[in-house]
């Protein structure tokens, strides 16, 4: 059996690389041995990150050079009823962070949500995107290049779909700029996030490009899909799932759990989410979507880096009569409350979500693997995401709204 | 001593509700009350989420419902020197990620850069914002707020300051919009992220601005900071650290390491991260920068909310002459990248960082808790995230590029 | 006879409304008794705005409240050959502006690129746009109404086109806020710019959607059209034409015309146009495209509001080697240059097209009136525009680039 | 005398080239010539092309090949009375357009202002830019120049102000992009608008960045000025004008002029210019201030080319609660409006501002030339402007308002 002490010796002195110790122990002693060797360089003890709770061997596919685990926090907030396109019912939705109270923010607005009778949620487009950037002589072979993809999207479907046996081409979009085409390729990846489906597709469809038109390839993402970068694109068209939840909660309630009112809530949303956001120049018109979907994707193995796009999010809250006749004249007014993410990027497949406390995590939502029909589950998760987001805003704007009105109280002396 | 089956029954009993288990059992008790409660209810196994390396009260700041730990697969890549105005000397990046091939590519491109010499970082930002938004009664009264702003600079900080002893006010941006007026604060917080130092501080500032102006808080937060959205206020005047590195790579080592070109590589990034991004109507001109900030920020106890925007980098290739008199003529250029992060928020105190296995992150950097002089320890990590990023630009453009290379040569028939 | 004397001081004795005088009188008379309202009313002459070309009755559709007009210089440059999909052969293009050596500019680019045998160009796409937002009770109902629209493009087509003999609905883009669903219809509306066309098209097309749907209208524009504002989803997605003009100017030629080299030029393009605007948070990644469109909008009679998107132009600039065997490592590498104009509006019938002086300038291009085939008068517009932007681009660079090589030349004491 | 047949024939001979006309006969006869040129050149006829109101030579500054005048029809809204920060009292707004009702509807709006009391403006930022971008060697170089630039203002502000009479050096932002650093200057240029002002101040200073630091420039403008460019830097920090304008107009009077209410004024405003330009990625949250802006810019002389960022708005609309004690209940709340410019840039001195038809149109608002102080001519031009903007955008969202009600109306059957 090998010894740690001994490999780590032998990267010190050169004759092993630090990523090829697989390639001489079991993964766990390959990660003790980077441990030993990173601790005498730096001074650094490493013993809660080699303290985790699974074969090494689990992670192979997810990381390069492990030496352990970050171990982050996680809670559940719920239960939440949600009436969804593919969720139904009442979930728990866990949540790794280390943002204290953002849990307790969080249910605090999922308990009104609750006492509301619940959410609202719809899928309304899908597409995971992937976009080439292929270089032409010039304009005229640009729109020669277009016209081809325009007139032979069958083609490109043949090809693309030969790569995978779930995946779907939905559409080809052309853009040009100059001497370079872009093609952005949407795909329908079921419960997969599918950007590793997207790509090799694409891949395979690139060929047929440039043996059919003067279109010679640069770089297989050419930042029109657009991944892991804020950009308009996916806030307008969307990326993954665009989905959009939202509620009406009742003046009464607003009162008892807020401390405030619909009119209250909704101006701060108006001044700080609406025009505030606009006076930024931003794409996110939202409180603190982030933290939700930054959250759930840590603790259910979703790609991180995707917050970026996934957590672009515009939220809006407005007053409504009250249905039953209540008195909107005396500040009881309802609060309709919704948000609308553009480009949530889950999938219950594949990734991260087969690590150990991650898979746990999806069993929770009971969202674990392939849906029946494929992609309800990462349609389903979609959907609780955005009520876990939707609550997060309305805990969010009303603790803001009500700090306001206290020191209004104190102006006025009442 | 307290029995989680107990518990867990009287919660499913609602005689306590979820939250409160803390006040009736020690935290790793409450926690596993929790867990057991879920899994009844869900059907769920929780093992490995509940087998953390840690006391669960540690965890007591930054979560609340707390039933275990997400295990996210952390590796280190490097080392790697940096010669920055702060860093300095070799370090190992720890990252932690679910994306398989990241600290492969992330390392391929420091073994690059620490063949070249190294990187080079500098911080020449730095400033954690908040910014409040006021409601006055129109243009009149927004003028006279605006007025009295810029000519009361000290009173805001004395009233900021006084709320802490680490934290300087360095500058209040105002502008309006109607009857809306936005008061961007921005201050030094030293070593650490600051976010909640800035809050605090500036709701003591906005009671001084209610009592000389006309001007009534609305919400603390106005959106103009701007926290966890993709917003061009950010990109542009940054937040947190703005922070650059570089790298001059000579052109034989361009294609011995990446097997092609600083030609192809300019022109993939270029056509991807320059113009690509411009198409899309991107604030993120870069390749995958978020990959790189998002695991470090994991691994180091940083808030991954805050990726969103501090992931908004500009990656900058371009080739230049031999400065030792090589031989451009024959394709070996060498090669200039740099990447510049315009709002990467950090700290190295507070927050996430105290966790267990995120101190022991940061101990392989050799950057827990506060440095000498004060802000430097968060300076270094900021640079050393920055060198990181850049890496992993430019290995992915030189996957990109030597990909496209591979299949123009099948093409040609070499 | 009517006495504008008499008329003017029935205005301001409150007998008339300003805007009622031609009910009194003739359009020449009832701007001459506005005119003498002015005058005394404020001190003003006007003696040139009075002293217009033609009868002002020809002004009727295009103004109300006329006093006169006001007299912007013209002038024309060129002649240059397109090679577009539309446009052929030697074109002059008038352009209408205030800011001298404009036109210098202009005519220097358009020499350099006459020289090089002239530009080609491309209409890429062609959709006029307008989007209309309705109201849903939530988001049910707006899944409910996106659903109807994608299978309902025949009923919307027939409906929209039973408004007009010439449009074509091309498409109908649905997307959801919250309780709020745009539609973004587009429409080939051939010669004329369209805006109206497609403004009433849609206009009934919602009565379609009223009908079937849940949805209620709230606006015919929701701004996701997106008209006369600066606006991603035009960038991205295009309005009007998007048109691309190119040009590869040899590296002898770039020397004479402009005293600098092409290398210059695309590196002033890369830090000024692409990695400025990057930094700049901007939609416009160009020098001053919108001069030239400015100046031919208002020459050719185009919708000077519309300057604010039909300007979105990315320009790139990059060296090539000579195809003729030239010599490019002593300087002369030929420069490759590029305009992609995402969203230009432009008609050549309708609105102010028919004004004298406009159609004037039409007729110098010889695009006045509809085109044969419908639609390529309006495309031929574009793709000379393009040119004209494409000249200011080249030109400009040129400038900045050659004044940095001649101070370049005194710091070496050359 | 010069005969123009002769001088036209010279040219086409090749004798002379078509911009040395004026080198061989007076301004009149050159573009005569040219007119002769064309039209036999093109088929086209330029009558009303050279029948201009003014001496050519008078616009000898403003153009090149000049052959005429675009004749664009001018007409008048107004009065209305402005209490802003420097106008004051009742104005007329001369507006160009070939927008059919645009000026009816802006006085339909700025009747219901006059009616209402009359609108405020201020001026609340002021400051003309320009921003070189420098080439360095790396991020040392980078870090050293900005750390220069901060600690030498006094020294680029005393070479920047050498070169002007009247402008004054407000600031200069440093921004750092791998090996390019950009300075953006700002300036006060009173009232002219000061583009040449700042270009030549900033050219100085330039000269003393490049002998103090290691920085190179590469080109006087690197497009983080903004000029003529959709760029958040000026949505967000301004340019030229910040301005905002507003009005509160009381319900009967919303009910009277518009015929819809305050609330369907405000629902339009924040379902259509907040949350659907969010939606679509823009920087530009109003209905259509950039007619307002064109048309006034095309009257009074500025520059057409910038109305791309001058006309950067936001326009707000909310209810507020009757202050006379009306009865909000009944539909009769008080409708706040506003419109905030943040990139408005205009000048009384100047540029167009000295050709015949504007000059006059400067008369009747009194603000032709120079103001008393320095700067509140212009100030006083870019309030007027801004209350025009209110106007228009009260009088479209009334329309679209009322348009719905009248077909909510036919929906239930009143």
């Amino acid at each position: 059996m090998t010894d740690p002490e001994d490999l780590a010796e032998r990267v010190r002195d050169g004759e092993l690389r630090l990523h090829e110790l697989e390639d001489h122990a079991d993964y766990d002693t390959a990660a003790e041995a980077r441990r030993l060797l990173v601790e005498r360089e730096t001074g650094a003890e490493l013993d809660t990150v080699g303290d985790y709770a699974f074969p090494a061997e689990r992670a192979d596919p997810n990381i390069e050079n492990m030496i352990g685990a970050a171990q982050v926090p996680m809670g559940v907030v719920g239960p939440v009823p949600v009436d969804g396109g593919a969720a139904d019912g009442d979930h728990y939705l866990p949540l790794a962070t280390t943002e204290g109270a953002l849990l307790a923010s969080v249910n605090r607005g999922l308990s009104a949500i609750r006492a509301a009778g619940g959410a609202e949620a719809r899928v309304t487009k899908n597409g995971m995107t992937r976009a080439p950037v292929f270089r032409v002589d010039g304009v005229a072979e640009a729109a020669e290049t277009v016209e081809w993809v325009e007139d032979n999207f069958e083609a490109l479907r043949e090809a693309a779909e030969s790569t995978t046996s779930h995946g779907e081409l939905l559409d080809v979009e052309p853009y040009v700029v100059g001497d370079s085409v872009y093609l952005r390729f949407a795909y329908d990846t079921k419960d997969a996030m599918g950007m590793n489906m997207a790509t090799i597709a694409t891949g395979e469809a690139c060929e047929v490009v440039e043996a059919e038109t003067p279109a010679s390839l640069v770089a297989l993402s050419g930042n029109l899909c657009s991944d892991k970068k804020p950009a308009a694109v996916n806030a307008v068209e969307g990326r993954g799932r665009s989905v959009t939840a939202d509620v009406v909660i009742p003046g009464e309630l607003v009162e008892d759990r807020f401390h405030t009112t619909a009119d209250a809530i909704a101006e701060a949303n108006t001044r700080k989410n609406l025009i505030g956001s606009a006076k930024a120049g931003s794409l996110g018109f939202n409180a603190h979507a982030a933290n939700v979907v930054g959250a759930a994707f840590l603790a259910t193995g979703q790609d991180e880096a995707q917050v970026v796009e996934a957590a672009n999010t515009i939220t809006t809250m407005e007053t409504r009569e009250p249905e039953n006749g209540g008195d909107a004249e005396n500040g009881s007014a309802d609060l309709y409350a919704s948000v609308s993410l553009a480009s949530l990027e889950v999938g219950t497949v594949g990734g991260g979500t087969k690590l150990p406390t991650q898979a746990e995590a999806l069993d929770v939502l009971g969202l674990r693997g392939g849906g029946d029909p494929p992609g309800s589950n990462a349609d389903a998760l979609a959907e609780i995401i955005a009520v876990g987001a939707l609550a997060g805003e309305l805990s969010l704007l009303g603790a803001l709204s009500s700090r306001h009105l206290a020191s209004a109280h104190e102006d006025l002396g009442r």
